[in-house]
C-alpha cells in the first residue's frame, strides 16, 4: 500500500497517488506526470482513475494526460460547467483501489461543485480526507472566485461543507489538502506539513468563529487573482494539451539568443544579486524560486519566451511553466551572461544597495523616493516611512506615480520582488533605479542588530 | 521544514528525520545512516541531535554512527541500563529544531525506560508525537522482554503509559511508530501508514479494554524471541561498531566461492522456485523479501557468511544483514547459480509440487507425512488435515519428530518457510522433501476456485 | 567537446553522440532515444543532424524519433531504396558539429549504398571514423542481405570499400563501429571495445587476405537470417512510427493476466532454472538477457505479448523489444509466477538434469534421445556423441526429427537455447523433456574437471 | 569486459578502470574512490591491483584509499623514492585482469621512475597505453619538477621514453594519457578525447623534432609550479589520510557562518558577476569552475575554510579540494549571499565594467592604469596597451607596482582571474578596483563586432 503526496514547487500544489495491489487512483495531479507513473511502474500498481477536486485555477491539471497513457478513468468535480472529458464525481460515489475505498463528498464553496473524498483504511475505518481548495492547514478555500455577487453565497456554502461535512468526520481523519504554504490559494496557509481535522478544528484561525454570519463576514473577501487564472478555468474545462513528453529545449549560443529575443520574450530567472549585476537590455526579471507565483502574471501565452537560467536545470524551469500552460517557453542561452559577456555583448545593470548604505541614505535625505512593491495584502506600516505603495502586480497600471526625473529606490519583502519591478521599469525607460537587496527583511534585521 | 519517514525493508523499522531552518533530528536512526546525511546535506540541515525511544532489540541503531559523522548529541531512554555513549534523556526535557520544539514523554512499557517524543508545529501546538514501540497502527508493544517474572508489571506500565499520557493528548496528533506492518516487533500491526491518536483510539483493538486488568490480563503473554535480540540488546548498550560506510562485497568466481564456502555460510536469498531448482549443496535457503525475519534465528555471528543472489542489488541484501549485525558477510556468487552450473559444478535440487498434484496426494494417500512450519502464532487448523505443526524457528530443536525414512511434504503460509525448512533438513541428512509451492494460500485459493 | 558510444544491450548495437560547442550530431541512433537528448540537454548541446550509415536491417533506427523532437536534419545513406524522410547522405558531403568537421565516405559492400562517416579533430586531423556495418573489430559486414545473386558483387564492393577507402586512412585512425560482440550481424565480432585501423589491420582475420578474389571466395557466404529483418528493413526506409515516449506497461494480477493469456502470447523471460522449476502452461521462455538475439525469430508483430519476468526492472524488457518493433508488449504478471501461485493456479515443469547426473545417463544407456539445439554456425562435433542437431531456429520445421514417443534430452551452449526449445516443444505436445542444465559449458568443464 | 576512463573536473586528471571476468585494475586512482567502487560493483568486479604511473604532484592518489576498502594491491613507480606504502613496480612487470595483459614499461622523463602501462587485447594483441604524464594528447610530459639542474638530463630521458620506447610500438595503439585539457601538467593538452600514437606522432607539435638535441633544446623549460606541489609529492609518497568517506559539510546559519569566519578563510565560489554584485568583506573569490586550478596557489592546509557556493553541489566543490588535500573544507553558508542579505548583514561589492563602457574609458583616458593578470605563458602582447601584467599567481610578492591612490582596472583572459585578484587586493586594503567583465575575450569580440 502506498499514500504519497507529491509537491510542485512554487505553486504549492499538493497532490496525491492511492496506491494498493496492483490499482492505484491520482488525486489532482499536475501536467508533467511522469513522478506518479513512475511511482506506480515502480510498485506494479495500475492507475484506473484520476479525481478532480474542483475545477482547479492556478495550474494546468495532469488528468487527461494521464489518461492518454494508462487509459485512467477521469471523474471531475464542478460538473456545472461544460466538461469536455471525463465524468462527474457524484456525492457519495465510491471507488475502489484494492482494498481501500474512496467516497465522494460534495464540498461546495471554493467552486459551486468542490468535491472531497474520503478514503477508507483497509479495515473500511474513515483515514484520511483530500480536500482539495476547501480546507488547508491553517487556511480554508478562497470564495471570491465567482465574482462580487456571489461573494457572500459561496462564503455560505464554505461554512456548511467545513462545519456540517468535514469536520464531523472526527478529530482523528488526516487531511490531505491540495496546497501548502506559499500557494496563492490561501495566504494563511502553514506548513504543518500533515494536519488533522482535530489541529484544524482547533487551530485554524478561518475554523474559529461563533456563527455562519460571522465566518461569512470576515471570510466573504474579493482577493488578488492572476490574470493566468482565467486561462487554466478554460483549458482545465476543456481538457489541457497533452504534452506526451517534455518539450526539447534548445540552448543557444549568443548570436542566436539574441536573434530569438528579436522576437521573444526573455525571461531572467537569476536571483537579484546576479541579474543587478549584468544582465540583458530588455530581460524581465523573475527568480526561479519564486517564479510560479509571478509567471501568471507578467508572462505572455502567445509569444516565444527565450530564458536565462544559471542553474544546472533548466528542466526546472521549464516544468514550472508548463505547469501553468506556457508551452513556449523554446530554449535558453547557452553558458548564461558569462558566455554573453565573452561574445562581447552589451549588458545592463541595476544599482543594488545594501542595508546599511541604505539606512544613511534614508536617514540623510528625507526626499527620496522609494517604492514600495510588496504584495497588497501586506500589512504596510511596518516599512520605510517615504514609502510610496504599490504592489508588483499593479505596478504597469500606476506608472504614472512614479517619477521618471528622479532616482527610485524599490523595496519589497526581501528583494526579489523589487528586482522584477526594476526590470519592469527599466524596460519602460527608466534609467535611475536603486533596488535595496534584501528587501525590509534585511531593513528589520539590520535594524534589530545596531539597537 | 521537512518530517521524513524512513523504513527500513524486511524489519519494517520506522525511523524519522525531523528538520527545520538550518537543524535536524534523527528519531531512532538505522546503522546505514547515508539516507539521514543525504536527505540533510540536500536541505542544508545539519543534525545536532538523535533521539532514543528505547534500547532496540531487532536492530543496531545508528546513532553513534551519526555522532561519528556530524558529532550530534544522542540522547538514549532506558537510562537504567549502563549506556557507554550519549546522554540519558529526562521527563520533560526539550529539545528544538529550527522553530519545532520536540519534549520527552515518560512511556515505559515495552522497555522500562521508554521513552515516547512529542513534535510541536512551528506555532507551538502539540503535532506528532514519536512512540517508539510503544503504541503502533493496530497494535501495541510487546511487553514480555523483560521475562516472565515481570510481564504484568509491564503490561501495567504500558497500560499507564497509554490510557494516562499518549491517549489524552488528543484525537488530532498523528502517531509516528518505531515500527510498522511485519514487524517482529508486533504482528498485529497494520499498514495504515500513518494514523493518529484519534484513529487508534477507536480502532486498534488491544485498546478496546474495560479496565486496566483486562488489558493485562490479554497483552501480558510471552511471545517468539529471535536468538539475535540479546546480541542487538548488548550492542545498542554499548554502542554498535562504527561503519563508516559500507563494507566491500567480494564478487566471486565458481573456484573461489566453492573455496570460500568450505569455512563459510552460505546463504541463498532465491525464492522457493529457484532453489528448488538448483542449488549448491549445504546452502541455506532464507528468500530475500523476508530475510530480515529469519536471518536473527539462522545467521551466524562468528562465521563467515558468502551469499548467492540473483537479483541485480547485492547492497540490498548487504544492508538488511548490516543492520541487524551480520557484518560478517564477505562476498557473493559472481554469475549466480548458471554461473556455477557453466563451470560444471554439482548443483542439487529439492522437490517442489504444485497445488493441484497436492491436492490430489493428499486425496489418495491419507498417511502422507506433513510438516507445517508456520509461525506458532498461527491459527493451526486451518491447514492440511495430517499437518504435524513445527514452526520453521523450532524444527532445529524437534528433528525427532521428522521421519527420515519417509518422504516428508512441507507447507507453511507462502512456501518461503517451507523451502528453508528444506534446506535445514537437507543439512541433517533427510533426503525425501516435497515443498508445496505457494503455501497453504495457494491451496486455499485452489480449494475456492474448484468449488 | 564529447565523443560517447551508447550500447544497445543484447543488440550490442553501437551508437554515437558526436557533441562540441553547442551542437551535436547523433550517428544510427536507436528508437528509445532519451540517452542522446538527456546527454544532449545535460552538456547544453542542440542535435542539428542526425546519420544514418546503411538501411539498418536487424534494429528500428531513431532518426525520426530525434526529428520529431529536436527538428535534426536527417542524412541517410542507401539512397537507392525509396526513403520516406530526411535526406540522401551524399559522397564527400561535410557536416560541423562545433569545430567538428565530419565528411561521408561510400563505403558499399553490407549494403550498396552503405557510408562511413569520417570524423576530423578541432585541428582539422582525420581522427575517428563511423564505419557501421562495414569494418568491425575483428570482422567485417555480412554482404549477404542483397541475396544468394548479388553475394559476390557485394563482397567484392567491401573489399574495395576496406582496402581502398578504410585502410589507406592511416593505422593511427579509430573505429567506432555500429555492432560489437554478440551481434547477429557479425559472429566474429571481438570485444576489443575501442579499435584503430591498425589493430584491424594487423588482427582482423577477415583482413588477412592475399587478393580481392581470396576476400571474395572466403568472405561470400549465406548466413542465417531472422525472420523480422524484412521488417526491420522496410520500416527503416518508411520511417519507424513515432514512440514519442516508452509505452505504458500494464501491471495485471493472476486473474487479469490469465485472461490477457488467453489471447496474448505468454513470454517467460526468466532463466533456465527458473522456468524449469514452475512456469506457465503454452508460455514461451526467452531469457532476458539474450532476448534481442531470439525476439526476432519466435515473437509476433500481430498479437499482443504479456511478460513474466522476475528482475525489477520491466523497462529493459520493453526497451529490447520496442528497439525491435515490437509495440504490442502490453503488461506483466504483477509479482511474477510466485504471485501465480498464491492464487492457486496451474503451473508446470520442464525437467533438468544436472551435469553429472546427465554424464551417467549418457554413459548407462547410448540410446538416449539427445537434440542439440546449438546454432548453425557452431562446430558441431563437440557436443554430445548422440547430439541430433537440429538449430534453435530451425526446430519448429524439423519437428518430424524428434520423437514423441520418447524421453528427448535437450542440449546447447550454455542452457539457454535448451529451454526456449523445451517450450517451443511443449506447446507441441511434447511431454517427456529434460534439458542440461549449463549446456555443454558445463559438460566441457565437468569432463575438465573429472579428468 | 570494461575499460573507462574518469576524469577529474578542473584538474583534468584522468584515471582508468580496466576489467575482466572478475578482476579490475585501476590505474592513477583519484582519492574520492567511490566511482571505481560502484562501477566494480555494478560489473561484479573486485579490484585488485592499483597501478600509478608516476608520482603525481598535482593531487592525491587513491591507491591507499581502495587498498583500505579492497585489500587490493599497490605497484607503484618512482620506487627511488621513499614510499611509504604498496610495491614497486618492475620494468616488464605483468599483471592480469581476467584474460587481459598489462604490462609496465618504464618511461622515465617527467619524473625519474614513471612508467606506462601497455594493455593487451583479449587476444594478446598490444591495444592501449597508458602513458602517465609521459605523452598527452598534443603535447608531452613537463621535465621540469628535479629543478633547474636536472632539466636537461630529464628532456632526454623523455626523449628516449617517447621515441625509443612508445613511438615504436605502432601507430594502431591507443594512448590513455593521465591528463587532458586544462591540466596545470600540459598547457598544449588538447581535447582529442581519445588519441592514438598514430595521430600523436603525426600531430603533436612537441614530437615534430629533428634530433633528441632539437627536443632538449626546445622543451627543457621551467615552468610555474603551484606551491601545493610539495605537499602533494610528500604525501604521495607517505600515502594519503584514508578519507573512508567523504567528510561532512555544515551548512551554517548566517551568525553562525560569521562566527565560524573569524577564524576560518572565507572561501567565495561563485562567479566573478555575483561575486562583483555582493559580497562577504574580506572572502576571497576563486570560481568553482576554475577552482582546481587556483585552490593550491591561494588556499591554507592549515586553516579551517568555510565556503560560500551558489550551485545547488556543496559535494562537487568538497570533492575537489578533498583531492588536493584540502580535508580542512568544514562548512557553508546557508542559503548563500542572499540569507546573509536577510539577516541585516554587510555587503561589499567590486564594481564591474562592461566592455562596451570600458572600451569608451581607455580612448578616453589614455592614463588609466590596467593590471593584466593573466597567466605567464600567455602571449602579452595582445592586451590593453596599457596593461601591466603582473600574473595573478605573482601578485602578492608584487604589491609595490600597483597604485593604491588610483582606480586599478584588472584585466584577464576570461574575468574570472581578474574576480580572485580584485578580492586579494580588497583584503590589502585597495579600495577602487574595477573588473572588466568577461575580459580579453569579451574586449576582442567586441572590437571584432563593431569592426
Amino acid at each position: 500500500m502506498l499514500v504519497k503526496r507529491y509537491i510542485s514547487e512554487g505553486l504549492a500544489h499538493f497532490s496525491y497517488l492511492v496506491a494498493d495491489q496492483g490499482q492505484a487512483t491520482v488525486i489532482d495531479p499536475r501536467r508533467d506526470v511522469v513522478v506518479y507513473l513512475d511511482e506506480a511502474a515502480a510498485g506494479g500498481f495500475h492507475i484506473d482513475h484520476v479525481l478532480e477536486t474542483h475545477r482547479n485555477e492556478d495550474y494546468l491539471v495532469g488528468s487527461c494526460e494521464i489518461e492518454s497513457i494508462t487509459g485512467a478513468e477521469i471523474f471531475h468535480a464542478d460538473s456545472q460547467w461544460d466538461y469536455q472529458y471525463g465524468f462527474p464525481a457524484e456525492e457519495g460515489q465510491i471507488w475502489w483501489v484494492g482494498r481501500l475505498k474512496i467516497q465522494a463528498i460534495a464540498t461546495p464553496g471554493h467552486t459551486p461543485g468542490s468535491m472531497s473524498y474520503l478514503l477508507y483504511d483497509p479495515d473500511g475505518n474513515p483515514w484520511m480526507i483530500f480536500t482539495g481548495d476547501a480546507l488547508f492547514s491553517g487556511d480554508v478555500g478562497r470564495v471570491d472566485l465567482m465574482g462580487q455577487n456571489r461573494l457572500e453565497e459561496m462564503a455560505g456554502l464554505l461554512y456548511d461543507s467545513l462545519f456540517t461535512k468535514i469536520l464531523p468526520l472526527g478529530d482523528g481523519i488526516i487531511i490531505c489538502p491540495a496546497h501548502g504554504s506559499g500557494s496563492v490559494c490561501g495566504a494563511g496557509i502553514n506548513d504543518r506539513t500533515w494536519t488533522t481535522i482535530g489541529m484544524e478544528r482547533k487551530n485554524n484561525p478561518k475554523l474559529q468563529v461563533d456563527s455562519k454570519e460571522d465566518f461569512i463576514k470576515t471570510h466573504a473577501q474579493m482577493l488578488e487573482r492572476p490574470p493566468y487564472f482565467k486561462k487554466m478555468e478554460q483549458l482545465n474545462v476543456e481538457g489541457p494539451p497533452i504534452l506526451g513528453k517534455l518539450p526539447w529545449l534548445r540552448p543557444m549560443l549568443p548570436n542566436a539568443f539574441s536573434e530569438a529575443g528579436q522576437e521573444a520574450l526573455v525571461l531572467d530567472t537569476r536571483d537579484q544579486i546576479s541579474f543587478g549585476s549584468a544582465h540583458l537590455a530588455g530581460s524581465l526579471a523573475l527568480w526561479s524560486d519564486t517564479l510560479p507565483k509571478f509567471a501568471g502574471w507578467f508572462l505572455p501565452y502567445h509569444q516565444p519566451i527565450v530564458m536565462i537560467n544559471d542553474q544546472l536545470s533548466h528542466e526546472r524551469i521549464l516544468r514550472m511553466l508548463i505547469r501553468m500552460g506556457f508551452d513556449n517557453l523554446s530554449g535558453y542561452l547557452k553558458g548564461g551572461v558569462l558566455n554573453w559577456s565573452w561574445a562581447g555583448k552589451q549588458l545592463e545593470k541595476v544599482e543594488i544597495i545594501s542595508v546599511s548604505a541604505f539606512y544613511q541614505t534614508v536617514n540623510n535625505d528625507p526626499d527620496i523616493f522609494v517604492l514600495d512593491v510588496r504584495s497588497a495584502d501586506q500589512p504596510w506600516d511596518d516599512g520605510i516611512p517615504q514609502g510610496v505603495h504599490i504592489p508588483l502586480t499593479q505596478l504597469k497600471d500606476n506608472l504614472s506615480e512614479v517619477p521618471k526625473d528622479k532616482r527610485v529606490y524599490i523595496i519589497c519583502t526581501r528583494g526579489n520582488r523589487s528586482m522584477t519591478a526594476a526590470s519592469l521599469l527599466m524596460n519602460q525607460g527608466y534609467q535611475d533605479i536603486v533596488v535595496l537587496i534584501g528587501g525590509l527583511t534585511a531593513w528589520q534585521a539590520y535594524l534589530r542588530n545596531e539597537v
